[in-house]
């Protein structure tokens, strides 16, 4: 008995002592198929890892950006956030009995998309000012927590959180088991993707880098407040993405992944640096288990950066073929 | 033989393992004299990480934030940015024979400080932007990292960044030690600060928030660029300083340290937190090591936080009595 519970203990801490062992040889990335695209990615994050190596990049510069909208959660009917200002509109109108006559208020409470998507990104600004300003950040954080609880998207009746890729996230995970810091640099609203990035995707609030309002600090009844003020501080879309990564991170990454034109700059920025870099597209081709779009959608139009991909050496993951599964399953 | 060998590998394990044994007891504040502002520091830690304790607080809660100048390194004559603006105007002359005959360039030139002085917040400003601007982002930091690594302080003959306070490196140590994650939180120029952030204080580019100028995206000879504009983006300092905190880290602090009214908002906004929070100003108390100076100086002027201390629980340093060493040895 002795000797057997010697051999166990023996091989238990090999298991969990070797580099080598089982545990740490099962695939990381179970949803991504076998092939190129795989491939590629597994063989850049050994390649960076493997010390005394070439392509060593020591831990502090991996730095990988994921846009958000379309590259880690889906992004149709429309962006989800411009979902909640809908919502958040129809929920206000009675305080505000002057929208009925109103655009794009009007447009949104009479459910009118096509009114809507005339006002053009002046109204859908004046929507975000309307429902995203005038509160204190404290409160816009339960705001949008209590949507994101109980809001459910109109084609697969799951909640929006549920609608994150699979693939993506075990991505993320695979990244961080191998050093790198994971950061979502999007187009949507800092403060809204803060208030789900850390139980979602395992990003800290301080890991998000997007587009943002003005808030300024003030005593309320002699309490410090942060008001959220109906003024645009930054855009963090298309240039403004290397702008907002150089602000808030600081450094070049070593790798990025976006699926639209909005992501191009930061690709292009993150891959022209010296040394091994790392661009992911995600090309949405799956209208069965997803959506099937690029050079023509208004939303996540993916054209140019399509095209630059060859040349730029950018990796095309090809959602059909390259994820055996698109979403974790119900939960 | 073999009995000896047991019993001391035994003692190695129970020195590696124990969190009570003699290594994970040294003094990890020996530059801190004994004494309650010591005291106040240690208790706090130890009470936010106990585990199972009332003022448990999870390490990813445990954000500190400290001011740089005056905070972390020394701030006088003047600002060490300022000292760094006035080198460049005199080395970037040659190219502006119009500096000669203009304010507040002529002042620098001749080194007429009391005329620089009267240029006001918008002559230092002008310098700022002469000095800043037009160059891209790694042409920057190439100019900064050649100054840090020649000029010397006037008075204590010391590159600037040996003039760094000793205790406070031991107090960021001692904070990521018990899972704080720490930031700089600086009036100064934001890449300025992550010049050197991360190998004098061990704080990575991506943790420090600090006031910017205005960046613009571009293809110069087709390469990717960030170049610097001569335009305001933020100030980090006073009621920007809660501001640039929410917009960086996006969480209330659990601990925050200053040592000027510029720090007043952030100590107010971090313990007017729930639960435990800690606030800490470093008094210039000592003359003879380093500066005397709080309610009379135009550089770190310390008053309105001073007599706010005592009504709002902040920690007070008297820098002549808490400290046993300022400056690290020379090295």
């Amino acid at each position: 008995m002795r000797g057997l519970s010697r051999s166990l203990i023996a091989l238990i801490a090999s298991v969990l002592l070797s580099p080598t062992s089982a545990f740490a040889q099962a695939d990381p990335l179970p949803s991504w198929n076998n092939g190129p695209t795989k491939e590629a990615i597994v063989s850049f994050v050994e390649k960076v890892t493997e010390e005394g190596g070439a392509d060593y990049v020591p831990p502090q510069d991996r730095i990988a950006t994921f846009d958000n909208d379309g590259n880690l959660w889906a992004e149709k009917p429309v962006y989800f956030q411009l979902l909640f200002a809908i919502d958040r509109v129809k929920a206000l109108a009675p305080q505000h009995p002057e929208w009925k006559d109103k655009q794009p208020f009007k447009a949104v409470l009479e459910g009118d998309m096509e009114a809507l998507a005339k006002s053009g990104h002046e109204g859908i600004a004046e929507l975000v000012m309307a429902t995203h300003a005038g509160m204190s950040t404290d409160e816009f954080q339960q705001i949008v927590s209590d949507w994101l609880a109980t809001a459910v998207h109109p084609r697969f009746k799951r909640k929006y959180t549920d609608l994150v890729y699979q693939p993506m996230l075990e991505l993320l995970a695979y990244l961080r088991d191998n050093g790198f810091t994971t950061y979502i640099v999007s187009g949507g609203g800092i403060e809204f993707v803060r208030n789900f990035s850390e139980p979602v995707y395992g990003i800290p609030p301080a890991q998000v880098v997007g587009s943002s309002i003005k808030t300024k600090y003030e005593l309320v009844d002699g309490k410090p407040t942060l008001l959220r003020l109906a003024e645009m501080n930054f855009i963090d879309d298309k240039e403004g993405k290397p702008v907002g990564i150089s602000q808030h991170i600081g450094e070049r990454p070593l790798f990025a992944s976006g699926n639209s034109d909005g992501d191009y700059q930061m690709l292009d920025w993150t891959t022209a640096g010296e040394g091994p870099r790392f661009g992911l597209i995600v090309h949405h081709t799956d209208a069965d288990r997803e959506y099937a779009y690029d050079r023509d959608s208004s939303v996540g139009r993916l054209d140019k950066a399509l095209d630059a991909a060859a040349d730029k050496g950018w990796v095309v993951v090809d959602m059909k073929n390259d994820w055996n599964q698109v979403f974790p399953l119900n939960n």
